[in-house]
Protein backbone atom coordinates (compact mmCIF):
# COMPACT_ATOMS: atom_id res chain seq x y z
CA UNK A 1 0.00 0.00 0.00
CA UNK A 2 1.46 3.30 -1.16
CA UNK A 3 1.82 5.85 2.07
CA UNK A 4 0.40 8.69 0.06
CA UNK A 5 -3.56 8.34 -0.51
CA UNK A 6 -5.71 10.81 -2.34
CA UNK A 7 -9.59 10.11 -1.66
CA UNK A 8 -11.38 10.89 -5.14
CA UNK A 9 -13.18 9.87 -8.18
CA UNK A 10 -12.83 9.92 -11.55
CA UNK A 11 -15.10 13.39 -12.27
CA UNK A 12 -13.71 15.70 -9.93
CA UNK A 13 -11.61 18.65 -11.67
CA UNK A 14 -10.59 19.27 -7.41
CA UNK A 15 -9.07 15.78 -7.03
CA UNK A 16 -7.40 15.69 -10.10
CA UNK A 17 -5.39 18.74 -9.56
CA UNK A 18 -4.17 16.38 -6.92
CA UNK A 19 -3.68 13.61 -8.97
CA UNK A 20 -1.70 15.78 -11.48
CA UNK A 21 0.79 17.02 -9.26
CA UNK A 22 1.41 13.90 -7.83
CA UNK A 23 1.75 12.08 -10.61
CA UNK A 24 4.14 14.90 -12.17
CA UNK A 25 5.67 15.17 -9.09
CA UNK A 26 6.56 11.45 -9.06
CA UNK A 27 4.95 10.12 -5.94
CA UNK A 28 3.95 6.48 -5.52
CA UNK A 29 0.48 7.10 -4.25
CA UNK A 30 -3.13 5.50 -4.64
CA UNK A 31 -6.23 6.26 -5.46
CA UNK A 32 -9.46 5.72 -2.74
CA UNK A 33 -12.74 5.88 -4.68
CA UNK A 34 -15.41 8.15 -2.75
CA UNK A 35 -18.92 7.15 -4.46
CA UNK A 36 -19.65 10.93 -4.47
CA UNK A 37 -22.90 10.43 -6.86
CA UNK A 38 -24.35 8.10 -4.29
CA UNK A 39 -23.73 10.38 -1.46
CA UNK A 40 -20.56 9.03 0.16
CA UNK A 41 -18.61 12.29 0.89
CA UNK A 42 -21.75 13.74 2.02
CA UNK A 43 -22.58 11.28 4.71
CA UNK A 44 -21.58 11.20 8.68
CA UNK A 45 -18.35 8.97 8.47
CA UNK A 46 -17.00 10.98 5.33
CA UNK A 47 -17.34 14.12 7.80
CA UNK A 48 -15.07 12.77 10.52
CA UNK A 49 -12.47 12.58 7.42
CA UNK A 50 -13.57 15.90 6.16
CA UNK A 51 -16.08 18.34 8.24
CA UNK A 52 -16.36 20.42 4.45
CA UNK A 53 -17.75 17.36 3.14
CA UNK A 54 -15.92 17.81 -0.04
CA UNK A 55 -13.63 15.78 -2.33
CA UNK A 56 -10.24 15.50 -2.46
CA UNK A 57 -8.42 14.98 0.97
CA UNK A 58 -4.70 13.97 0.92
CA UNK A 59 -3.39 11.14 3.68
CA UNK A 60 0.32 11.03 3.93
CA UNK A 61 1.20 9.56 7.45
CA UNK A 62 -0.39 12.04 9.90
CA UNK A 63 -0.92 14.51 7.64
CA UNK A 64 -4.54 14.55 6.72
CA UNK A 65 -5.46 17.41 4.39
CA UNK A 66 -8.33 18.92 2.18
CA UNK A 67 -8.43 21.92 -0.30
CA UNK A 68 -6.57 21.51 -3.81
CA UNK A 69 -5.03 24.29 -3.11
CA UNK A 70 -3.61 24.00 0.25
CA UNK A 71 -2.67 20.17 -0.88
CA UNK A 72 -1.04 21.72 -3.92
CA UNK A 73 1.08 23.80 -1.61
CA UNK A 74 1.78 21.41 1.01
CA UNK A 75 3.39 19.11 -2.06
CA UNK A 76 5.18 21.68 -3.52
CA UNK A 77 6.89 22.60 0.03
CA UNK A 78 7.58 18.99 0.24
CA UNK A 79 8.85 17.70 -2.95
CA UNK A 80 10.56 21.00 -4.33
CA UNK A 81 8.41 21.21 -7.42
CA UNK A 82 6.38 23.84 -9.00
CA UNK A 83 6.94 26.21 -6.34
CA UNK A 84 8.01 29.61 -6.21
CA UNK A 85 11.72 30.50 -6.58
CA UNK A 86 10.92 34.17 -4.51
CA UNK A 87 8.80 35.74 -1.93
CA UNK A 88 6.91 37.95 -4.46
CA UNK A 89 6.42 34.54 -6.55
CA UNK A 90 4.91 32.31 -4.34
CA UNK A 91 2.15 35.42 -3.59
CA UNK A 92 1.80 35.84 -7.53
CA UNK A 93 1.00 31.58 -7.42
CA UNK A 94 -1.41 31.51 -4.45
CA UNK A 95 -3.32 34.52 -5.96
CA UNK A 96 -3.89 32.72 -9.09
CA UNK A 97 -4.54 29.68 -7.09
CA UNK A 98 -6.96 31.59 -4.79
CA UNK A 99 -9.01 33.21 -7.97
CA UNK A 100 -9.19 29.41 -9.49
CA UNK A 101 -11.30 28.54 -6.49
CA UNK A 102 -13.34 31.55 -6.55
CA UNK A 103 -13.76 32.49 -9.90
CA UNK A 104 -12.85 29.62 -12.55
CA UNK A 105 -13.07 26.17 -11.66
CA UNK A 106 -15.72 26.85 -8.72
CA UNK A 107 -18.07 28.24 -11.35
CA UNK A 108 -16.79 26.10 -14.34
CA UNK A 109 -17.05 22.83 -12.07
CA UNK A 110 -20.90 23.65 -11.01
CA UNK A 111 -21.57 24.27 -14.10
CA UNK A 112 -20.36 21.18 -15.41
CA UNK A 113 -22.13 19.22 -12.66
CA UNK A 114 -25.04 20.13 -13.34
CA UNK A 115 -25.16 20.06 -17.08
CA UNK A 116 -23.26 16.61 -16.84
CA UNK A 117 -24.23 14.88 -13.97
CA UNK A 118 -27.45 16.62 -12.96
CA UNK A 119 -28.44 16.49 -16.35
CA UNK A 120 -30.47 19.78 -15.56
CA UNK A 121 -30.99 21.22 -19.10
CA UNK A 122 -29.86 24.60 -19.63
CA UNK A 123 -31.85 26.90 -16.70
CA UNK A 124 -31.15 30.60 -15.59
CA UNK A 125 -29.23 28.77 -13.29
CA UNK A 126 -26.83 27.52 -15.61
CA UNK A 127 -26.72 30.44 -17.81
CA UNK A 128 -25.81 32.53 -14.64
CA UNK A 129 -22.87 30.11 -14.32
CA UNK A 130 -22.02 30.26 -18.07
CA UNK A 131 -21.47 33.85 -18.04
CA UNK A 132 -19.21 34.04 -14.83
CA UNK A 133 -17.89 31.16 -16.50
CA UNK A 134 -16.58 32.61 -19.49
CA UNK A 135 -15.70 36.11 -18.17
CA UNK A 136 -12.97 33.85 -16.23
CA UNK A 137 -12.01 32.07 -18.92
CA UNK A 138 -11.18 35.64 -20.89
CA UNK A 139 -9.26 36.75 -17.71
CA UNK A 140 -6.78 33.53 -17.90
CA UNK A 141 -6.82 33.31 -22.27
CA UNK A 142 -5.95 37.19 -22.21
CA UNK A 143 -3.26 36.58 -19.44
CA UNK A 144 -1.96 33.43 -21.19
CA UNK A 145 -1.30 35.49 -24.85
CA UNK A 146 2.09 36.59 -24.04
CA UNK A 147 3.40 33.70 -21.47
CA UNK A 148 3.76 29.90 -21.54
CA UNK A 149 2.43 29.34 -17.97
CA UNK A 150 0.28 31.83 -15.32
CA UNK A 151 3.68 32.56 -12.98
CA UNK A 152 7.12 32.72 -13.78
CA UNK A 153 7.07 31.20 -17.41
CA UNK A 154 7.31 27.83 -16.51
CA UNK A 155 5.12 25.28 -14.68
CA UNK A 156 3.87 24.85 -10.80
CA UNK A 157 0.62 24.85 -8.86
CA UNK A 158 -0.79 27.84 -10.27
CA UNK A 159 -1.27 26.09 -13.58
CA UNK A 160 -1.80 22.80 -11.80
CA UNK A 161 -4.72 24.11 -9.86
CA UNK A 162 -5.97 26.18 -12.69
CA UNK A 163 -6.32 23.40 -15.59
CA UNK A 164 -8.23 21.06 -13.18
CA UNK A 165 -11.77 21.42 -15.08
CA UNK A 166 -10.35 22.22 -18.54
CA UNK A 167 -9.48 18.85 -20.33
CA UNK A 168 -13.32 19.08 -20.66
CA UNK A 169 -14.38 21.48 -22.28
CA UNK A 170 -17.23 19.78 -24.26
CA UNK A 171 -18.69 18.73 -21.16
CA UNK A 172 -19.39 22.67 -19.81
CA UNK A 173 -19.79 23.34 -23.45
CA UNK A 174 -17.29 25.51 -24.61
CA UNK A 175 -14.46 25.44 -27.21
CA UNK A 176 -10.89 26.46 -27.07
CA UNK A 177 -11.12 27.81 -30.56
CA UNK A 178 -12.65 30.55 -28.67
CA UNK A 179 -9.60 30.74 -26.53
CA UNK A 180 -7.12 29.79 -28.40
CA UNK A 181 -4.04 31.22 -25.35
CA UNK A 182 -6.01 28.65 -22.99
CA UNK A 183 -5.76 25.92 -25.73
CA UNK A 184 -2.10 26.33 -26.21
CA UNK A 185 -1.46 26.66 -22.66
CA UNK A 186 -3.11 22.97 -22.07
CA UNK A 187 -1.13 21.51 -24.86
CA UNK A 188 1.60 22.77 -23.26
CA UNK A 189 0.88 20.82 -19.98
CA UNK A 190 -0.15 17.54 -21.25
CA UNK A 191 3.50 17.66 -23.00
CA UNK A 192 4.18 17.84 -18.76
CA UNK A 193 6.22 13.87 -17.96
CA UNK A 194 3.34 12.05 -16.22
CA UNK A 195 0.62 14.20 -17.40
CA UNK A 196 -2.54 11.77 -17.93
CA UNK A 197 -6.48 12.76 -18.30
CA UNK A 198 -8.73 12.24 -15.34
CA UNK A 199 -10.36 9.99 -16.45
CA UNK A 200 -7.04 7.89 -16.86
CA UNK A 201 -5.94 8.74 -13.64
CA UNK A 202 -8.62 8.07 -10.98
CA UNK A 203 -11.14 5.76 -10.40
CA UNK A 204 -14.88 5.46 -11.28
CA UNK A 205 -15.03 6.51 -14.53
CA UNK A 206 -18.50 5.05 -15.82
CA UNK A 207 -17.96 6.68 -19.45
CA UNK A 208 -14.77 5.08 -21.33
CA UNK A 209 -15.96 6.71 -24.89
CA UNK A 210 -14.65 10.40 -23.22
CA UNK A 211 -10.95 9.08 -22.11
CA UNK A 212 -9.41 10.23 -25.26
CA UNK B 1 -0.23 60.02 2.30
CA UNK B 2 -0.06 56.74 3.82
CA UNK B 3 2.38 54.40 2.04
CA UNK B 4 -0.44 51.57 2.37
CA UNK B 5 -3.25 51.83 -0.40
CA UNK B 6 -6.09 49.95 -0.64
CA UNK B 7 -8.58 50.19 -3.69
CA UNK B 8 -11.95 49.44 -2.28
CA UNK B 9 -15.75 50.44 -1.60
CA UNK B 10 -18.04 50.09 1.40
CA UNK B 11 -20.15 47.71 -0.23
CA UNK B 12 -17.86 44.84 -0.63
CA UNK B 13 -16.70 42.55 2.27
CA UNK B 14 -13.79 40.94 0.11
CA UNK B 15 -12.04 44.35 0.68
CA UNK B 16 -13.18 44.50 4.24
CA UNK B 17 -10.73 41.14 4.59
CA UNK B 18 -7.75 43.19 3.89
CA UNK B 19 -9.27 46.77 5.49
CA UNK B 20 -10.39 44.83 8.97
CA UNK B 21 -6.31 43.12 8.97
CA UNK B 22 -4.58 46.53 8.17
CA UNK B 23 -7.18 48.09 11.13
CA UNK B 24 -6.27 44.78 13.92
CA UNK B 25 -2.24 45.57 12.90
CA UNK B 26 -2.30 49.08 13.30
CA UNK B 27 -1.08 49.67 9.88
CA UNK B 28 -1.19 53.27 8.94
CA UNK B 29 -3.36 52.53 4.86
CA UNK B 30 -5.83 55.20 3.45
CA UNK B 31 -8.82 53.64 1.09
CA UNK B 32 -8.79 54.62 -2.21
CA UNK B 33 -12.38 54.45 -3.78
CA UNK B 34 -13.59 52.69 -6.40
CA UNK B 35 -16.69 53.47 -8.25
CA UNK B 36 -17.88 49.66 -8.65
CA UNK B 37 -21.62 50.09 -9.28
CA UNK B 38 -20.18 52.36 -12.00
CA UNK B 39 -18.20 50.38 -13.62
CA UNK B 40 -15.30 51.82 -12.69
CA UNK B 41 -13.52 47.71 -12.05
CA UNK B 42 -14.27 46.94 -15.36
CA UNK B 43 -12.65 49.68 -16.86
CA UNK B 44 -9.58 48.69 -19.02
CA UNK B 45 -7.54 51.54 -16.88
CA UNK B 46 -8.48 49.08 -13.83
CA UNK B 47 -7.37 46.13 -15.70
CA UNK B 48 -3.88 47.86 -15.86
CA UNK B 49 -3.67 47.53 -11.82
CA UNK B 50 -5.75 44.76 -12.12
CA UNK B 51 -6.02 42.13 -15.30
CA UNK B 52 -8.36 40.17 -12.93
CA UNK B 53 -10.75 43.56 -13.00
CA UNK B 54 -11.29 42.47 -8.92
CA UNK B 55 -11.39 44.30 -5.67
CA UNK B 56 -9.27 44.74 -3.62
CA UNK B 57 -6.16 45.70 -4.47
CA UNK B 58 -3.43 46.64 -2.11
CA UNK B 59 -0.38 48.99 -3.12
CA UNK B 60 2.49 48.68 -0.17
CA UNK B 61 5.33 50.53 -2.23
CA UNK B 62 6.58 47.96 -5.31
CA UNK B 63 4.15 45.47 -3.95
CA UNK B 64 0.72 44.97 -5.88
CA UNK B 65 -1.37 42.20 -5.05
CA UNK B 66 -4.80 41.32 -5.28
CA UNK B 67 -7.25 38.54 -4.10
CA UNK B 68 -7.87 39.12 -0.04
CA UNK B 69 -6.41 35.33 0.56
CA UNK B 70 -3.25 36.70 -0.72
CA UNK B 71 -2.82 40.05 0.36
CA UNK B 72 -3.56 38.34 4.08
CA UNK B 73 -0.54 36.19 3.64
CA UNK B 74 1.22 39.01 2.97
CA UNK B 75 0.44 41.12 5.59
CA UNK B 76 0.65 38.64 8.41
CA UNK B 77 4.21 37.73 6.30
CA UNK B 78 5.10 41.16 7.28
CA UNK B 79 3.48 42.22 10.57
CA UNK B 80 3.52 38.85 11.81
CA UNK B 81 -0.06 38.95 13.27
CA UNK B 82 -2.45 36.73 12.71
CA UNK B 83 -0.81 34.03 11.50
CA UNK B 84 0.66 29.98 11.56
CA UNK B 85 2.83 29.00 14.71
CA UNK B 86 3.49 26.00 12.93
CA UNK B 87 3.59 24.66 9.37
CA UNK B 88 0.55 22.32 9.70
CA UNK B 89 -1.18 25.61 11.05
CA UNK B 90 -0.20 27.39 8.15
CA UNK B 91 -2.14 24.66 5.70
CA UNK B 92 -4.73 24.54 7.89
CA UNK B 93 -5.38 28.59 7.55
CA UNK B 94 -4.60 28.48 3.82
CA UNK B 95 -7.46 25.43 3.74
CA UNK B 96 -10.22 27.51 5.46
CA UNK B 97 -9.38 30.87 3.30
CA UNK B 98 -9.49 28.55 0.42
CA UNK B 99 -12.96 27.04 1.54
CA UNK B 100 -14.19 30.88 2.35
CA UNK B 101 -12.93 31.71 -1.31
CA UNK B 102 -14.72 28.58 -2.47
CA UNK B 103 -18.17 28.12 -0.93
CA UNK B 104 -18.60 30.70 1.48
CA UNK B 105 -17.64 34.51 0.68
CA UNK B 106 -18.28 33.93 -3.22
CA UNK B 107 -21.70 32.40 -2.47
CA UNK B 108 -22.85 35.44 -0.07
CA UNK B 109 -21.31 37.66 -1.78
CA UNK B 110 -22.90 37.13 -5.07
CA UNK B 111 -26.17 36.23 -3.46
CA UNK B 112 -26.27 39.91 -1.67
CA UNK B 113 -25.08 41.50 -4.70
CA UNK B 114 -28.10 40.24 -6.38
CA UNK B 115 -30.54 40.81 -3.87
CA UNK B 116 -29.58 44.01 -1.97
CA UNK B 117 -27.88 45.73 -5.10
CA UNK B 118 -28.88 44.23 -8.71
CA UNK B 119 -32.49 44.49 -6.82
CA UNK B 120 -33.39 40.96 -8.74
CA UNK B 121 -35.68 39.72 -5.97
CA UNK B 122 -35.69 36.14 -5.45
CA UNK B 123 -34.98 34.29 -8.57
CA UNK B 124 -34.22 30.63 -9.29
CA UNK B 125 -30.35 32.02 -9.20
CA UNK B 126 -31.30 33.51 -5.85
CA UNK B 127 -32.70 30.10 -4.60
CA UNK B 128 -29.98 28.39 -5.81
CA UNK B 129 -27.51 30.51 -4.25
CA UNK B 130 -28.93 31.09 -1.25
CA UNK B 131 -28.74 26.99 -0.95
CA UNK B 132 -25.19 26.53 -1.31
CA UNK B 133 -24.41 29.49 0.87
CA UNK B 134 -26.53 28.00 3.64
CA UNK B 135 -25.05 24.65 3.39
CA UNK B 136 -21.82 26.45 3.69
CA UNK B 137 -22.71 27.96 7.06
CA UNK B 138 -23.97 25.30 8.84
CA UNK B 139 -20.09 23.60 7.90
CA UNK B 140 -19.04 26.46 9.66
CA UNK B 141 -21.21 26.68 12.14
CA UNK B 142 -20.98 23.21 13.51
CA UNK B 143 -16.78 24.01 13.41
CA UNK B 144 -17.25 26.88 15.54
CA UNK B 145 -19.32 24.90 18.28
CA UNK B 146 -16.25 23.78 20.52
CA UNK B 147 -14.18 26.57 19.35
CA UNK B 148 -13.59 29.87 19.97
CA UNK B 149 -11.57 30.92 16.79
CA UNK B 150 -11.40 28.94 13.28
CA UNK B 151 -7.95 27.89 13.55
CA UNK B 152 -5.38 27.65 16.90
CA UNK B 153 -7.97 28.93 19.08
CA UNK B 154 -7.32 32.10 18.31
CA UNK B 155 -7.63 35.17 16.00
CA UNK B 156 -6.03 34.80 12.36
CA UNK B 157 -6.37 35.64 8.95
CA UNK B 158 -8.89 32.37 8.65
CA UNK B 159 -11.17 34.51 10.75
CA UNK B 160 -10.35 37.49 9.27
CA UNK B 161 -11.04 36.01 5.52
CA UNK B 162 -14.41 34.25 6.51
CA UNK B 163 -16.09 36.94 8.49
CA UNK B 164 -15.57 39.43 5.58
CA UNK B 165 -19.65 39.04 4.37
CA UNK B 166 -21.00 38.63 7.49
CA UNK B 167 -21.42 41.55 9.32
CA UNK B 168 -24.51 41.81 6.67
CA UNK B 169 -27.11 39.26 7.52
CA UNK B 170 -29.65 40.96 6.76
CA UNK B 171 -28.85 41.85 3.35
CA UNK B 172 -28.58 38.29 2.29
CA UNK B 173 -31.60 37.07 4.41
CA UNK B 174 -30.55 35.09 7.47
CA UNK B 175 -29.97 35.25 11.12
CA UNK B 176 -27.51 34.45 13.30
CA UNK B 177 -30.32 33.16 15.55
CA UNK B 178 -30.51 29.60 13.33
CA UNK B 179 -26.30 29.45 13.14
CA UNK B 180 -25.50 30.58 16.57
CA UNK B 181 -21.84 29.54 17.19
CA UNK B 182 -21.08 31.87 14.23
CA UNK B 183 -23.09 34.36 16.14
CA UNK B 184 -20.99 33.99 19.05
CA UNK B 185 -17.78 34.19 17.04
CA UNK B 186 -18.64 37.21 15.37
CA UNK B 187 -18.84 39.04 18.77
CA UNK B 188 -15.55 37.97 19.58
CA UNK B 189 -14.14 39.01 16.43
CA UNK B 190 -16.30 42.54 16.86
CA UNK B 191 -14.18 43.08 20.58
CA UNK B 192 -10.61 42.48 18.87
CA UNK B 193 -9.13 45.92 19.19
CA UNK B 194 -9.24 47.90 15.79
CA UNK B 195 -12.27 46.16 14.64
CA UNK B 196 -14.63 48.43 12.63
CA UNK B 197 -17.81 47.63 10.84
CA UNK B 198 -17.27 47.57 6.77
CA UNK B 199 -19.39 50.38 6.18
CA UNK B 200 -17.37 52.70 9.09
CA UNK B 201 -13.98 51.32 7.44
CA UNK B 202 -14.27 51.82 3.99
CA UNK B 203 -16.05 54.85 1.42
CA UNK B 204 -18.98 55.00 -0.66
CA UNK B 205 -21.11 53.94 1.49
CA UNK B 206 -24.59 55.23 0.15
CA UNK B 207 -26.62 53.50 3.13
CA UNK B 208 -26.40 55.43 6.64
CA UNK B 209 -28.92 53.61 8.66
CA UNK B 210 -27.33 50.58 7.73
CA UNK B 211 -23.94 51.30 9.64
CA UNK B 212 -25.26 50.58 12.78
Amino acid sequence: MATVQLTCFAQTGNAYKVALMLNLCGVDWEPVFVDFFNGEARANTYRELNEMGEVPVLTDGDMVLSQSGAILHYLTDKHGQFGARSSPEGYEILRWILWDNHKLSSYIGTLRFLLQFAKTGETEVTKFLAGRAKSALKVLDTHLVDVDFAVGNRPTIADISMCGYLFWPDEFGVSWDDYPAIGAWLTRIKALKGWEHPYELMPGHPLPDKAD
